[in-house]
Formats: structure tokens, sequence, C-alpha cells
């Protein structure tokens, strides 16, 4: 092996380390990736339910404009990475709720998640733009369709 | 009881009727708050690490403003509603970590998620602003400190 060659090969096998190490890094372990996909699922379902409560019992802007920017950033968060490869299965705060077919059509759970996140920042520009309670409530309608939509095709019941 | 008083009254009771469904309606249950805020500081927790991970590994600001635009949306939903009293002890994921200094010292520990916020607030601005890695670390820095200083006044080890 000639030196040139020899140093390039070292040169690669040092990268690879690296590039190794660093995704070492960027994978978290399969029960963090479901833990944390069932928090940001809860904090969904804290906000729906605040932002539900106020349209039932007196519209408040204040409290339903912070509601629906928290559901659009997590929306908007890339969800898709905590449905990473290797957590089919397993459990975070419990066993996951996720179906097989999350993980086997990706293309078709990706187009869900996007309509989520789509109808979540719509409520933002809706609550944002001063609308009435009615036309609030008619987006939020939109969005929770999109949550029934996933969880139809893509999350056992719990 | 003269009529119109009588029917004051009604009017007064019904509206009390009413307004103790609307707290009842309002008022989630110690387990539920517990377990919102767990998920909700869980949240921030995979932000924080996707962060942290970036600024270690090559900084990538879509990622990071992502992640710093959810933490800010947490930090500015309303956290203290879900330290209500009531919750100081349970279990929502797991038995609450939060030291009973939280309730009892309610200014002090709303001084502090209100540092968390701005520091939060903050480091969207400087991201979105294209601000050079290094930039964002410092601003990063800062808001790790606000949740430090939170976490030994108000909340133990777990």
């Amino acid at each position: 092996m000639k030196p040139i060659a020899s140093l390039t090969f070292l040169a690669g096998a040092i990268a690879l380390a690296a590039a190794t190490s660093a995704l070492a890094q960027q994978a978290p372990k399969p029960e963090n990736l479901i833990k944390w996909r069932q928090s940001a699922f809860q904090v969904v379902a804290w906000n729906s339910g605040r932002i539900k409560a106020s349209l039932d019992s007196g519209y408040d802007k204040t409290l339903v404009l912070r509601s629906a920017n928290l559901i659009a950033a997590i929306a908007n968060s890339g969800l898709g990475s905590l449905f990473a490869a290797g957590s089919e299965t397993g459990k975070g705060w419990h066993d996951t709720t996720a179906k097989p077919e999350a993980f086997a059509n990706p293309a078709k759970f990706g187009e869900l998640g996007g309509e989520f996140a789509k109808e979540a920042t719509e409520l933002v520009r809706v609550v944002s733009s001063g609308a009435d309670a009615a036309a609030v409530k008619e987006q939020f309608g939109k969005l929770q369709k999109t949550c029934k939509s996933c969880h139809d095709d893509f999350r056992n019941a719990n």
C-alpha cells in the first residue's frame, strides 16, 4: 500500500468512526422515542381539551391562541423522527399504541402528519386573525378530523 | 319574598349552578394535571436534546428552529395552570417531582417560569435571525440556566 493510499484509508476510517459516533449520538433509544411521542400527543390532548372547554364556555382568545400555538409547534416539530425504525414495539410511559401500519406505510403516515400540521397552522392563523368563536370552532373541527383519521389508521385503542 | 326578589334569587342560583358546572368542567383531575406537566417537560427535554446534539455536530438551523419554537410554545402556554392547588402530591406518569415550595411560593415559581418563557422566546428570535451557531449556543445556554435554577428550587431529583 502506498503511503498516500494508506493515509487516505486512515482518513476514511477516522471519518467513518466520527460518522458512526455522530450517528450513535443522534439515534435515541427506542424507549425514549416512544416516551417522547407519548408525551407530545399527551400535550396535544391537554391543549385540545383547553380549546374545547373554552369554546364550550365563552371563547377566550388568549388561552385558545396559546393552545393552538402549542399544538402547531408539535405538529410542525418533525414528529416522524419519533417513529424511527426500531421503535415499532416497546414501552415509553406505557406500551406503544402505534400500529405496525405506521411503520409499514410511512408515506401515508407522513401524509396524515402533514394534514395535522396544515390544519394546526391554519387554526393559529384563524385565531390570530381575530375571527369569531364560530369560525375558530369550524377550524378546530377540521383539526380534530386529522387526529381521528390518523388514529383510525395508525393507533390501537389504549 | 317578593316575586322580583325571588326571580333574582332564582337567576342567581341558576348562574351559580352554571358557574359551578363550568368550574367543574374547567378543573381537571390532579392526576391529569400531573401527567400533562410531566409530558410538557418531557417534550422540553426531547427538544433540548435535539438542540444540543445539533450544536455539537454541525448546526442545523431548520431542526433547531423547530425545537426552539416548540420549547417556546410550551414555556408560553400557561404552565402555571398545571400546578393548580390539589396537585401538590399524586401520580401522573409517575409520582410528581414538584417540591412543596412550588405551591408555597407561587410568586417566585411564576417569576422563574417567566424567565424560562423569556429566554425561550429569545432563542427563537436568535435562531430566526440567522445568527451563527456560537450565538445560538450562547442563548441556548441562557435558556438552560433558567431550567436549572427552577429545578434547583422547585423539583426533587427523580
